[in-house]
């Protein structure tokens, strides 16, 4: 599986995405799913990966293919507004989903991938958006602004306790960071290297990292997180219980 | 929905489930999930549940009357081994549910359930068992020794770090309702009041608490929980980040 993350802050866009693949137990990989796309110089656009890796790279052979092409009725390069570069990307993972369906389904697989896009396009602010393999999309609400798409669930809470607006950048990636390793912990099939990429509006440049596994970054950010959550265990008041055979 | 989990460790049983039930966002209402058996004066059987309130209830209802009915086959008070208990509630589980597959069905809903069942027969020592609604079981394992029902992937992190054998029963007490706290922060479907049940080996009672929103006791747990929380993202290490318009 995959878990990928994208916070939208007054300050400006975060993404954080897992690099772990797996075909079953037996056949785990190290593919990229964060993606960064300059087509023009008034527009930014981050794309997330999570689902069938066919799919996924089929999308973006397409998208790129697309890019290189001056007569292509649609792209990320000829898209005025962030939606409409989403339901350019659904519709081309609803086409390739479809071509492949027939085959997958006959042996049970299921070719469907969920994308998160973000970036800015002109000086329209910076937005998040979820493409569904239907090829429709959501935005962030405004008082949780994270989008997430692959295992979503392990890492929420801290997302849920600690995403608002008004998070600076380097905090909030620090949050995306803790909610990552809090998924890793509990899901083999999500792991490092991390790719983290931030945007602030206007810049038209993505700041990006890779946190790989056994770095002294990552270790520290896994024994800090560790020993505060076992911190927070011990403090935590006793609960008092009462005696009885049945209740 | 719901979330149940039960530890095992050397100093006992640990048992915590919510108590918040939905049929859709517009029925949402309270029952306890977490029941407590005394038979005999050989055995203490506690047993947690999600799924198809009904279905939980009729089981419940059957164990009961085949525990005051002398000449029943089958009981939770015949069982020798708690994993003839487990494939008792299991069989119960199947039966109840097939009665009502047909109309059920028809609606499009699934009226299957999943039980915890832990506790202590005899001299063997206390155990926990996850009952599938198929009628069959698994242990918990000697390394992470917990299981999980309902919503389990919410609190899950919190539990592979810090479950071992060796914890004592008050500290995995506090483990688990972190878990708790954190599942029921991610999702609405999970809510206090929570069931606390706790046994030691050849005791035969439980200890129990219930621990009701805003009380002070859960509102310092949610507190203390969320100022470390807070505090370990702050600590972490800013994650340095190189600039290119493309990546």
């Amino acid at each position: 599986m995959t878990y990928c993350l994208a916070m939208r802050l007054s300050e400006g866009l975060v993404f954080l995405s897992d690099t772990r693949t797996n075909a079953g137990v037996d056949n785990v990989g190290t593919y990229r799913k964060l993606f960064v796309f300059h087509p023009a110089p008034d527009r930014t656009i981050v794309l997330q990966s999570a689902g069938n890796l066919a799919t996924t790279q089929e999308v973006l052979d397409r998208i790129r293919r697309d890019l290189a092409d001056p007569g292509a009725a649609e792209s990320l390069g000829t898209a005025q507004h962030l939606f409409e570069a989403a339901l350019y990307v659904g519709r081309l993972s609803v086409e390739v989903t479809a071509a492949h369906r027939p085959a997958l389904s006959a042996v049970g697989a299921d070719g469907t991938s969920t994308f998160l896009l973000g970036g800015q396009i002109g000086d329209a602010p910076p937005d998040i958006l979820l493409v569904y393999p239907e090829g429709n999309y959501i935005r962030a609400s405004d008082d949780r602004p994270f989008l997430q798409i692959g295992e979503a669930k392990y890492g929420k809470f801290l997302l849920e306790l600690a995403t608002r607006n008004e998070l600076g950048i380097d905090d909030a990636a620090k949050v995306a960071l803790a909610s990552m390793v809090s998924t890793a912990q509990a899901n083999l099939s999500v792991g490092p290297p991390y790719d983290l990429g931030t945007y602030r509006p206007g810049e038209h440049l993505v700041r990006h990292a890779r946190m790989v596994p056994g770095s002294d970054h990552l270790e520290r950010v896994e024994a800090i997180w560790a020993r505060h959550l076992h911190a927070a265990v011990r403090e935590l008041p006793l609960v008092e219980r009462s005696e009885t055979s049945l209740w």
